[in-house]
């Protein structure tokens, strides 16, 4: 059985940098955007449509598993949404049977379900996660603290929409993961280390 | 600053023994069943007493910081169950100021918070928690699935109403907790050590 990580996280709470460092550690693969370049280039769609998709609210999509009416077959964006949600969860799987990784995000948990992947969920408390993002991005600079923080949580209201539309599960509950981790107190190296030990 | 790890746990989910093991690989304290002892040696009750006390629904009861009225002056009972949840929160604090440690339960993360503990909430799936309660405890062999089942979630309500009451706060709502642990599908030992490198 291949080691596979997956990495749910909240905006601003350093699970990207996590995800990196545990595959640094172990010397295995970390997919992340990589995953919507590859999706780009099979589909033949521009990188910044995946992206467009993966991040827009998905409730006005269908799931996959919906039986096909005759108006939706005529709805070519619809198709092309779906189409996009379809290659991931075959990349992902691909991705995953090829080698040992970490996934960071797109519902890898659940995708890879079969395959009893280590699911670790990042998180952390409101100050850190605008401290992290303020240090992280300048272009945010002009924001207030308000309005940063209304950026963080609607990603995140994104996040959890997509999940919940592809996967059934509530975004975040405990029981969907094997470990939950607070990035507010613990330093990411420390816990990455920590992490690699637990799994390795 | 001393290392104080607290655990908030589902019953079922192999708390006691996580923390147990923490304590033992750091060589430092550990507590839960003795703060009952000590507080009924404090307070001359029974330690069926106490015991009873702090597992009973405190819904019933008033907050410590509430102002006391003539009428409950007059109720020995509030005002015994307040003598213990008082006690409770002396003592845990004179046992985290006095050496580094592990306390299970009894609110310690809220108690302690000036200190800063390392804060682990312990829990896991469902069939887990029932296959862990049947293994351990032989008088529950009579129990069916679904008696089990109800007991284990009767303990993890008072539990939360217990947090509640005394904290303000939502038990197992991760925000409160620094890692969040799914004894599931992890060893309990391996999680122990991963934890100790990590606060140690």
């Amino acid at each position: 059985m291949p080691r596979i990580i997956t990495i749910g996280r909240e905006f601003g709470s350093g699970g990207r940098e996590l995800g990196r460092r545990i595959a640094d550690d172990l010397k295995i693969a970390y997919y992340d955007n990589e995953i919507i370049t590859r999706i780009a280039e099979r589909t033949d769609l521009s990188e910044d449509y995946v992206k467009h998709v993966m991040e827009s609210e998905p409730s006005a999509l269908l799931p996959i598993t919906v039986g096909r009416s005759f108006y939706m077959r005529m709805d070519p964006v619809m198709e092309q949404n779906n189409a996009i949600y379809r290659e991931q969860s075959h990349l992902i799987l691909e991705l995953a049977e090829k080698s040992d990784c970490v996934i960071v995000g797109r519902s890898a948990d659940y995708i890879l379900r079969q395959m009893q992947p280590f699911r670790l969920f990042v998180y952390a408390q409101k100050e850190h996660k605008l401290e992290r993002c303020r240090k992280r991005a300048a272009e945010q600079e002009h924001f207030t603290d308000r309005e940063l923080w209304r950026h963080i949580r609607d990603v995140d209201r994104r996040r959890a929409r997509y999940y919940q539309f592809f996967t059934g599960q509530t975004w975040g509950d405990r029981l969907n993961y094997d470990l939950c981790i607070n990035t507010s107190n613990a330093g990411i190296k420390e816990l990455a280390e920590a992490i690699t030990r637990l799994v390795g």
